[in-house]
């Protein structure tokens, strides 16, 4: 296929239409990841993670000027919430890093949670692959780390980055802790702001607090992202954790589990297609909704009767 | 079964205990559930959803003493982020509501978003139908409208409230956005706070976009919820739209379309289980694990075969 080879070489509408295909899932998507496949593995991955208003998209457009000073090419997959009404991602081609745009050695691609999340995952995996065989040396995913359907997407990542800031609610702390689990880095950005240094402490203290710490301490940076401080500091800290991945053998290990999930996640995906095909085709259940909602069956039968008929 | 007898019953330990069971996915829950189905269909469900900092658990604090005062009862889940360090749910016993709490009338469960979402969304379904059966008047849901799992828990409500803030950043803009499509009811609360009249005017301004816009113009109103203002406008409103689904036929279309989704989850749900329990039995493709990150096998025809030989 010539679109999988224009790919491969990095031509950028080749990657655009690419991904779009394995956004809408067209059947032509599968052939051509599987073709692409061998061509993939090269690529460092960042997720960039933190609660809205965090500072995420400028630290991320930081960062990358950063890596492309050191002659880093880099491929952004942004997940951004969709207008239901215009169907589109809404923060679109991403304004705040309209230079970063017209930089041959970057590829942005904003992607909607619009449809199921097993949509997004599997899009974004997608993506991954697709940057990744293109040839990026780094791809970076930056979500809003406070749905479960974005913190998953983001910790398949090789380094994670969980972005706070002081200042926030309540609300957003206890948020920020439900993704704590998943750092490997913190930055703590807008750091100029009153309060920073508590949220260096907090964050600290609650690192403490895992039982599950491994070998790697994840680091509590300090930022400003909008005027350019700490971003070295940071490049600094993903290149080191990348160093103890390799060496402690945990890189091989965290890419065989991102693996395993992920055929895990095809596979229940294609089951779940099939499954509702099968459903709507045959009407299982249409006729029964009236009785079930006056109580006369149950909906529990229901489950069972047609599991049996699906599964072997 | 007992259990189920106290639930309809009305007995608040049975009630905690039931729910309980559900959330953990106990094998007697589906039974007991089973039981119960009979006995559900009465309540009148009002999700709540919003950005972090929209002050959600105020307005619903609010809103339910109304209820209370016109001689309702109210059950509560608030769905909140989880620590994954301490394993239960953050917002813990929502001490905001504390005074709630002493109230018998009402019933305030907080369901953390541990485990996968499909957990969380078979846990919500679950723990509705019981307070259902066990006979409350209204079941509020609360979630923080920003993932899509939480979304798609929330849209499952009779009636469903968006809150918003005035003051917030571009990116709660964009993920309020995300969520208008599912409003029935908006409120703009902390409606003394400067901007409150253009995010009501912008509001307005984005749902005239809605080309799917249904016999029902969900009204967008004022509030300051820490000073009780606006609330009986809100309850109006919610009783309002209530009258709307009754009379148009509307409200059995969309327990209809809930019932249908939730079997479909049901079936989903058990047939996921069944088929990580035999991958992981069966060891499906663990040793091939090292062939495929060598790009000696290719994931795409693992994952057909596998779907071949579990499918019927």
């Amino acid at each position: 296929m010539d679109l999988v080879q224009k790919v491969i070489e990095g031509q950028r509408p080749a990657i655009a239409r690419m991904i779009t295909l394995a956004e809408n899932e067209a059947p032509e998507a599968t052939q051509a990841l599987r073709q692409l496949y061998p061509s993939t593995g090269r690529a460092y991955i960042v997720g960039i993670t933190g609660p809205p208003g965090a500072g995420k998209s400028t630290l991320t457009d930081k960062l990358v000027k950063e890596l492309r000073k050191r002659g880093k090419t880099v491929g952004i997959i942004a997940i951004d919430p969709t207008s239901p009404f215009t169907g589109g991602a809404i923060l679109g081609d991403r304004i705040r890093m309209s230079d970063l745009a017209l930089d041959d050695g970057v590829f942005i691609r904003s992607m909607g949670t619009r449809g199921s999340l097993g949509g997004l995952s599997k899009a974004t995996s997608a993506a991954i692959k697709i940057l990744d065989a293109a040839g990026f040396d780094y791809i970076f995913i930056e979500t809003v780390g406070v749905g479960q359907s974005e913190v998953d997407i983001v910790k398949t990542a090789d380094t994670v980055i969980v972005v706070s800031v002081p200042g926030l609610g309540d609300d957003i702390q206890a948020i920020k802790a439900g993704i704590l689990e998943i750092g490997d880095l913190f930055v703590v950005n807008k750091a100029d702001r009153e309060g920073a240094e508590r949220v260096v402490i907090e964050l600290n203290q609650m690192l403490e607090l895992n039982p599950n710490m491994g070998a790697w301490y994840p680091p509590v940076l300090k930022a400003i992202a909008s005027q350019n401080k700490g971003i070295e500091e940071i490049v600094e800290n993903i290149n080191k954790h990348a160093d103890f991945l390799q060496e402690s053998g945990e890189l091989m290990q965290r890419r065989k589990e991102r693996l395993s999930n992920e055929i895990f996640d095809l596979i229940l995906r294609q089951v779940s297609f099939r499954i509702t095909s099968k459903l709507k085709e045959e009407n299982f259940w249409e006729q029964e909704l009236d009785q079930i909602l006056a109580k006369e069956k149950n909906p529990y039968d229901i489950v069972q009767r047609v599991i049996k008929e699906i599964l072997a």
